[in-house]
C-alpha cells in the first residue's frame, strides 16, 4: 500500500487520496457524480440514523416528494429560481429509440418531447410548498413538521468527492407554521440539533451564526449556519437552517384561516445537511496515516488482530479472541476479529489505521501466556499492554475517552486558529501567514464584504450568535460596528 | 368523513380512495409521481428497516451509485436497454436561463446541451457493472454483495399510487460472484429472504416461482419471483430475484483471475422490492372500514381512546391511561394516547379504523370504576371487556395473535381461490366466474402463453418452485406437460 501524501505536503491531495484509499467514495463515469462505497456509506448511515432519531425526537416525520419539479414551479419564487434553477439537470424527453442509422445505438426520440421541462430537484421548497397548498386550510393543520431524506442534483462545474458533487445525498426539513415566532423558533431549534450532532457525534466543534444577506439561501429571510474549521484552517459550512418568512407561501398561495378567522399566509422554514458532512468529518480529524473516526460514527469501533505462527497458536488465540469479541458485542460495541491468514499483522495494522478504527487490540502468544493484550489508540497512536481480565470495561470507557479527546483536540486547534484583528493590514497578514478564522469588525454593507472577498478570497462565514457587543470600526470603510464577524477562506 | 367505496362495489376505486383517505400517499403535480405522506412513509420505513436488517444478516452492505446513466451504457447490454432504456426520463441540458422575451419565465439554455444524454436510472445494472469493472480483478475480490436503497424512474403511461408510478422507491441488490453456482445460490437465497419478509412481516402468503422466458427481467437468464394474491383474486408480483449469468460482466468487460489463474467473466445477480409492496400490503388485508395493518408494520400498534364528560373525568382517565401507555412502551409496543378534546370518541374510532391501528383500547368512567378496559381488534372488528390488571401482557400476546390471524386469513383466502383446471374451456370459465389463481398445464411455448394472454388477459405468474411433477396436457396445444404453472390476471 503506497503511503498517503502528507497533509503538510499537499492538503488537498491528501484529502482526495484518503477518500479513495480508505474506500469511502470514488468518482463515477458520470460527470460530477460519485459512487459512495460500502465503508463510506456505513459511516453516512450512522450519521443519518442518529440525525433521524434527533429529528423524530423533536417532533418531525419523514415523507417523500417527487424528484422532478416542473419548470414553472421555479418561476413562482424568483429568488429561489435565481439561486437554484439555473445550473441544474433538465429532463426534456421521455423516450429513447433505436438509431435507424446506427444499429446498436440509441437516440432521443424527438416525438417524446415533454410539454413542460422537468428539473431534477436541486432543493425541494417549490415542489413541497405546491403540495402544502392542499394540506393547509386552517391553523389546526399547523404546524407541519416534515423531513425528507433524498438525493438532489446541482450542476457543479468543479467537483470534489463529498465536498461538492453534482448529485449528493441529504435531508431537507420543510416546516410550515401559523406564526412568525414559531417559525423562527423552529429555525433556531434545528440549528441547535445540527450543532449538537456535529459536536457530540462528529466530534467537530462548530460556530453557530447567521449568514450575511449576500450569503443567504435563495429565498430565505434569514439563514442560520454552523461553521467548522478544517485542519488547514479553512471553514466548512456543515449545516444550514433557514427562516423563509412567507415567501414560499406567497409564491404557492398557501393560506390558512388563523384563530381569529382571518386568512393568512403560512410561515416557513427549511434546513438541511448533506453527504458534505462526510468531508467535514474526514478533514477535521484524520492524519497522515489515514482516517481518524470518532467512536460514535465508526462502523468498526474495535478490531482484534491475532499475531501468530502456525495453526496451533491461531487456534489458541481464536478461543480468547472470540470470547472477548462476544463480551464487547454484549456492550453494544461494534467489533471485528480479523484472523484472516492471507495478510500479515503489519499489513492489517496499516489497513485499520487507514480506515480509522478507533481501537486496535493485538493478541500474540506471549499475551496469551501473560493474560494481557496490547491496545492501540488510533487517534493519538499510543499503545499500552493491559491485563485481559475485564478489558471490555476498560475498552468501553476508552471509547468515550477517545470521543472526548478527538473533540477537544479539534476545539484546541480551532481556539489556536481564530485570530482577532483590528485593521485590514493585519487581516491580510494573518490570513496569508497563519490562515484560520479571523474575527473582525464589518460595517454591514455588501460592498465591504465583496471587496474583502475579491481582494483576499476570505468570506464572512457568519456573525456568531454568541458574539458579544463590542464597539469597533470596520476593516475598510472605518464605519462603526458593534460586533465582530467571522471571516475565512472556505470549502 | 365520507365512507369508503366498498370493495364489492368497485375494488379499484376502494383502493384509490383508501390510499388517499388513510393519508398514505397522493398524486403530485408531476405526472405519474406520487407524494408519500408521513403515515405511508412510516409504514415504508418499517418495511425498509426490516429488509435492511435481513440483507445485512445475509452479508450484504449498502452503497450508493449515481442516479444518472450515460446513454451509451445502455447500448452495452442490448436486452436490458430494450427493456428499460426506452421509456425513461432523459436529461439533455444542464441549465435554464431567463426568457428574454417573457420576463419572469425560464427557458432551456440551448448552449447548455449535454454532449451525451443522461438517463435517470430505471434500474442500476449498467452503472453498477461499469463500476464493478474497476473493483474486480481477482477471485479474492469476490463475492461483492451490495445493496442500494434509491429512487428510480420509469416513464409509465398509466400510473396508480404505489402500484405503478413513474418514480418509485426501492432497493436493488447487485452481487458479483466467481462461480455460476454461487450466483444461483445467491439468487435463490434472496428470494427466500423476500418470501420470509412477505409472510412474517407483511402477513402476505406468497408463491415462490420462476418466470417464463417472456416475463423475465430484461438481461436475466432466470427470474425468480414471489407472487401474492390480492382480495380481488388478482396477482401482484411482490419481489424478483434475477440470475443474470455473465451478461453484464460481458457487456462491461468485468473479468477476474480465477483460482486456476485463468481470466473469467464474473457471475451476477440482482434483486429488488419497491414501494409497490405498500400496494400489496394494503390490498391483501384492508376492508371497507379502511386499512388493516399487521402489527409488525403498524406505525401505531395500539391506540388508547378516553371516553369522558368533562375535565375531571378526563383527568382521572389520563392517570390510568398514561400508566398503561408507559407499561406498553416498556414492552416495545408503539402506543398513542389520544386525549385530544376536539374530536369525539366515535370520530376517533372511525379514524383509527381507517388508519388500520391493530388494537384500540377504550377507557370510560365505568371502566375506571370496574377496573376494566374495552379492547377492539381492527382485523376482525371484535370487542371485549377485560380487567385492566396486567392488560399489557394480554395486549402483547394479542398483537402476535392478530399477526397470525391476518396471515392465516390471507392464506385461507388464497387456498380457496386457487383452482386446478384441465381444459381451456374450464380455464376461461373459472377465470370469468371465480377469478383468482389458476393452476394449469402449459406446453412451455411462448406461443401458447401469448394466446392465453391475448384471449383471457391472464398471464403465467410463475412456475412454482414446489410444483410437483405431474403428467398432463397443455391447455391449447394439447402437448404433454410435466408440471403446472400459475395463471392469473395481475397488477
Amino acid at each position: 500500500m503506497a503511503k498517503l501524501t502528507s497533509r503538510s505536503e499537499d492538503y488537498s491531495k491528501w484529502y482526495n487520496e484518503l477518500v479513495v484509499k480508505a474506500d469511502l467514495a470514488e468518482n463515477s463515469g458520470v460527470r460530477g457524480c460519485m459512487v459512495i462505497k460500502p465503508y463510506g456509506y456505513a459511516i453516512w448511515e450512522k450519521m443519518r440514523d442518529e440525525l433521524d432519531r434527533m429529528f423524530k425526537e423533536t417532533g418531525h416525520q419523514n415523507a417523500y416528494f417527487p424528484i422532478f419539479i416542473p419548470k414553472s414551479y421555479f418561476e413562482a419564487e424568483e429568488k429561489n429560481a435565481e439561486g437554484f434553477a439555473k445550473e441544474c439537470a433538465v429532463v426534456t424527453h421521455y423516450r429513447l429509440k433505436n438509431d435507424p442509422e446506427n444499429p446498436g445505438k440509441l437516440i432521443v426520440d424527438p416525438e417524446a418531447k415533454l410539454e413542460e421541462e422537468l428539473i431534477v430537484r436541486p432543493t425541494s421548497e417549490a415542489i413541497i410548498w405546491s403540495t402544502y397548498k392542499n394540506w393547509i386550510q386552517s391553523y389546526r393543520d399547523l404546524p407541519i413538521l416534515i423531513n425528507q431524506w433524498a438525493n438532489v442534483v446541482r450542476w457543479e462545474m468543479r467537483t470534489r468527492l463529498f465536498l461538492r458533487t453534482a448529485e449528493f445525498l441529504w435531508q431537507e426539513g420543510h416546516t410550515a407554521h401559523a406564526t412568525k415566532q414559531e417559525a423562527v423558533e423552529e429555525t433556531e431549534k434545528m440549528l441547535e440539533v445540527y450543532a449538537d450532532f456535529a459536536e457530540r457525534f462528529m466530534a467537530v466543534p462548530v460556530i453557530k451564526g447567521i449568514k450575511t444577506p449576500s450569503e443567504r439561501f435563495a429565498g430565505a429571510e434569514e439563514t442560520y449556519c454552523i461553521e467548522a474549521m478544517m485542519q488547514d484552517g479553512k471553514a466548512l459550512q456543515a449545516g444550514t437552517s433557514h427562516f423563509l418568512g412567507q415567501n414560499f407561501a406567497e409564491a404557492f398561495d398557501v393560506k390558512f384561516t388563523n384563530k381569529e378567522g382571518k386568512m393568512e399566509h403560512a410561515w416557513a422554514t427549511s434546513w438541511g445537511v448533506s453527504t458534505r458532512l462526510m468531508g467535514a468529518l474526514i478533514m477535521a480529524h484524520s492524519d497522515d496515516h489515514g482516517l481518524v473516526l470518532p467512536p460514535t460514527l465508526a462502523p468498526i469501533q474495535v478490531v482484534i488482530v491475532p499475531i501468530f505462527k502456525g495453526e496451533e497458536q491461531l487456534n489458541q488465540i481464536n478461543e480468547v479472541a472470540f470470547e472477548l469479541q462476544g463480551k464487547l458485542k454484549a456492550k453494544g460495541i461494534s467489533v471485528k476479529y480479523d484472523n484472516d491468514d492471507q495478510n500479515k499483522p503489519g499489513w492489517k495494522f496499516a489497513e485499520y489505521e487507514l480506515k480509522g478504527v478507533p481501537v486496535r487490540i493485538a493478541m500474540g502468544a506471549r499475551d496469551l501466556e501473560n493474560k494481557t493484550v496490547e491496545i492501540a489508540r488510533r487517534d493519538n497512536l499510543t499503545k499500552e499492554v493491559r491485563p485481559l481480565e475485564n478489558i471490555e470495561n476498560y475498552i468501553e470507557e476508552l471509547l468515550k475517552t477517545i470521543q472526548n479527546d478527538i473533540y477537544n483536540k479539534a476545539l484546541s486547534f480551532r481556539a489556536e486558529n481564530i485570530t482577532e484583528v483590528n485593521s485590514y493590514e493585519e487581516f491580510k497578514k494573518v490570513l496569508e501567514e497563519k490562515g484560520g478564522f479571523i474575527s473582525a469588525h464589518w460595517d454591514g454593507t455588501a460592498e465591504e464584504e465583496e471587496q474583502i472577498k475579491n481582494e483576499t478570497k476570505a468570506t464572512i462565514r457568519c456573525i456568531p450568535l454568541d458574539a458579544k457587543a463590542e464597539e469597533g470600526v470596520s476593516l475598510i470603510s472605518g464605519r462603526p460596528s458593534n460586533r465582530r464577524a467571522i471571516f475565512a477562506k472556505a470549502y
